[in-house]
């Protein structure tokens, strides 16, 4: 895949992608959506990359949806025609045809196999700031600067911030962050829960290596990704039960794979050689994936 | 309408709500409970008003459910004719009958389209405790003493408070206060996670009011009325595929509405003039609403 | 009952379930996972005891899995051939026949009547550290050790913890636990919100004991059993509406029991003396449980 708008490069393992449009404060774009999700997809497949960072070329990490054209500045896919203002039926599938972008881009961050880390250099505003909440860590540089401003532009949070952000600060956070718009640095940041840790910024992309190599070197790449899915989509089931039935079934799998060698080097007094492929994941994984998505 | 246990004054775009039986230290009855959960409902459609801080006349918040009567000291609206205890049925439309009334207030302030505020002023014990914890901030009186102290009268904790409190205070917080059924003073409150923030008994309504207009000042009422109800209710949908169906509804409604000022304002470098109002929501809010449910 | 793997003890109302098998550091089997979970059955039915606790004898809580022995090491009962690994269908029946043990002994403490609290006196590995993540409170000695390593071993964490652990300790903490799969010393534990305080090796026990009474001494049983499955289990409904039907009629069954009692002695200034039974649920109770199950 080509792309226009972010830059990828994988090394020992780990995939950075950084947002790419400096001279636009690396503002989001409807191509940068596509090629977004597209590496979100493709990144599953690929067997070479244990841990994906995102950050952003530059002063900025994103600036938020690009305001400065007359186009899409909301980031609607599909027929953005008036008359849909009129349909009530959430279930109309000529519904189906909107789709925010921003939305897009964070479900497949969810949906992903390995673990995906924010290394936030700079201003990460609107969807700059949305498409971090699915990630599973936000490290910030101390230049960064993070807000939720939706509500000074007349519009509301989106990305599905409303189902990741509560699950980050909780619930009475999460409302001041959307209600009060603000923009917060580094330090308001941290101590709102947005981010894990504060770093200099020549440090920031060094932290986010370390970080994802803690979590995924040497490690098996089928638990892995098993882990991060059960960890995100267990806790919305009604009670452990259902948890319960996919922890059963992942255990077994695991079991009869990486944790028979993981088991005998424990017993070995060496370290593993896990050999499984996130590529190649267990027969029902999709199956319970999809599962969840209704 | 006319109200005895209440009092409401607006100023400002601000509703203030008193519980306003002060030689009964606020003490809840079922004419309350009427009372709060029709002027909850009558101010969605008052569009003078951005937002609502309730809290209470004289010393206390209020003190519970008013036990000094020998009337319905337990809040139970309905038929209350033992033979009920014999239904084991959750489906039996006979228990629809049955209606706990400080749900009914904490159930319309959930549904409410303006953000509400408890400034709590003295003791919120009981009841007085758990409606606030359906509001979206709890800031507090030097003087605050809150406890949910349904275990000390041998009953469980109602007002829906089972499924808010751990939403403000995490599970193991929220099982501690239940089971200890203690009453806690302000800084034990803020340390719990129950308020926000602590003031001088004199400051108490400027903060609250001030907080409020942080909020709600100059803000699009649809888009903040749209904000409340995708981060109350979006994070129990199973995952954020639901979340993110509505948002892009709620975008699209917002992009042709109060959004398209928003961004005009954003490049004119002037404040947006928004037009909306709540009691106008988009088509699709009420079905949506509903659809969360059950 | 007679227990190879754990002994119980019931003094003053509080029953305690020691992990016991000193010379294995605890460790976990299939036997020790059929007699905790009849204890936590059984515990329901027994009148006499208000609360438990659970702790280790010897040096360690539970040291995970037993992995000394060739047997099933990963815990998982029923048949275990490979052609399991084929299976895709997560409603095929034939999936009913794996169940992970671990998650067998999380269920029924989540499903008991009494409140339960851990008491880590030492290391807590593997099951030994999820198993607590289902009881209400998590003390530590300062010589405790707390480790979610499953990812070392190449398998996933399991007894439902992926439920239970984010609502502990919030998402992204959950995350950070399970991808690192390091073992916590007690401060540590205690930042990230896994245990609720840290005690001398020889104040743990009397520090659970004394929370166990906290909670339970003087208390209504059945308004206990209900508060506690009200908390765990209403915050998962998809929003408050299901909690209040719930909550209408625990507090309509509890105010013709315990509560009528309890408004007597409060009204009379004296302490109350309820004599309801955890064996004697509301008939509406398994009914409810039932309905959350899936």
């Amino acid at each position: 895949m080509s792309t226009k708008t972010i830059t990828r490069e994988v090394s020992d393992g780990i995939l950075t992608i950084t947002l790419d449009r400096p001279e636009q404060l690396n503002a989001f774009t409807v191509t940068m959506a596509e090629e977004l999700e597209a590496a979100f997809v493709e990144v599953n497949d690929d067997d070479e990359v244990r841990a994906v960072i995102v950050t952003g070329a530059g002063r900025a990490f994103c600036a938020g949806m690009d305001l400065s054209s007359e186009g899409n500045v909301f980031g609607l896919d599909g027929d953005r025609t008036p008359g849909f203002a009129d349909l009530a039926d959430l279930d109309d599938p000529e519904l189906a045809r909107i789709r925010d972008t921003g939305g897009r881009v964070t479900l497949a961050i969810h949906d992903c196999r390995k673990p995906v880390i924010a290394a936030i250099n700079g201003a990460a505003v609107g969807i700059g700031a949305t498409m971090t909440l699915a990630m599973d860590a936000r490290l910030a540089s101390a230049k960064a600067r993070i807000g939720l401003v939706f509500g000074r532009l007349g519009v509301v949070p989106e990305a599905a911030s409303t189902w990741f952000l509560p699950r980050v600060v909780g619930l009475p956070t999460a409302l001041d962050l959307a209600y009060s718009a603000d923009i917060l640095d580094a330090a308001q940041s941290h101590e709102a829960g947005l981010v894990r840790s504060v770093h200099e910024p020549a440090d920031l992309l060094d932290a986010a290596r370390e970080l994802a190599d803690r979590w995924t070197r040497g490690r098996s790449a089928v638990a892995v990704a098993l882990t991060r899915q059960m960890m995100r989509r267990n806790p919305a089931s009604p009670g452990p039960e259902d948890a319960h039935r996919v922890d059963s079934l992942a255990m077994f799998y695991t079991s009869i794979g990486d944790g028979t060698e993981g088991v005998a080097a424990f017993r070995e007094k060496r370290d593993a050689r896990f050999t499984s492929r996130a590529s190649d994941m267990p027969p029902f994984y999709e199956d319970w994936l999809d599962s969840t998505r209704d």
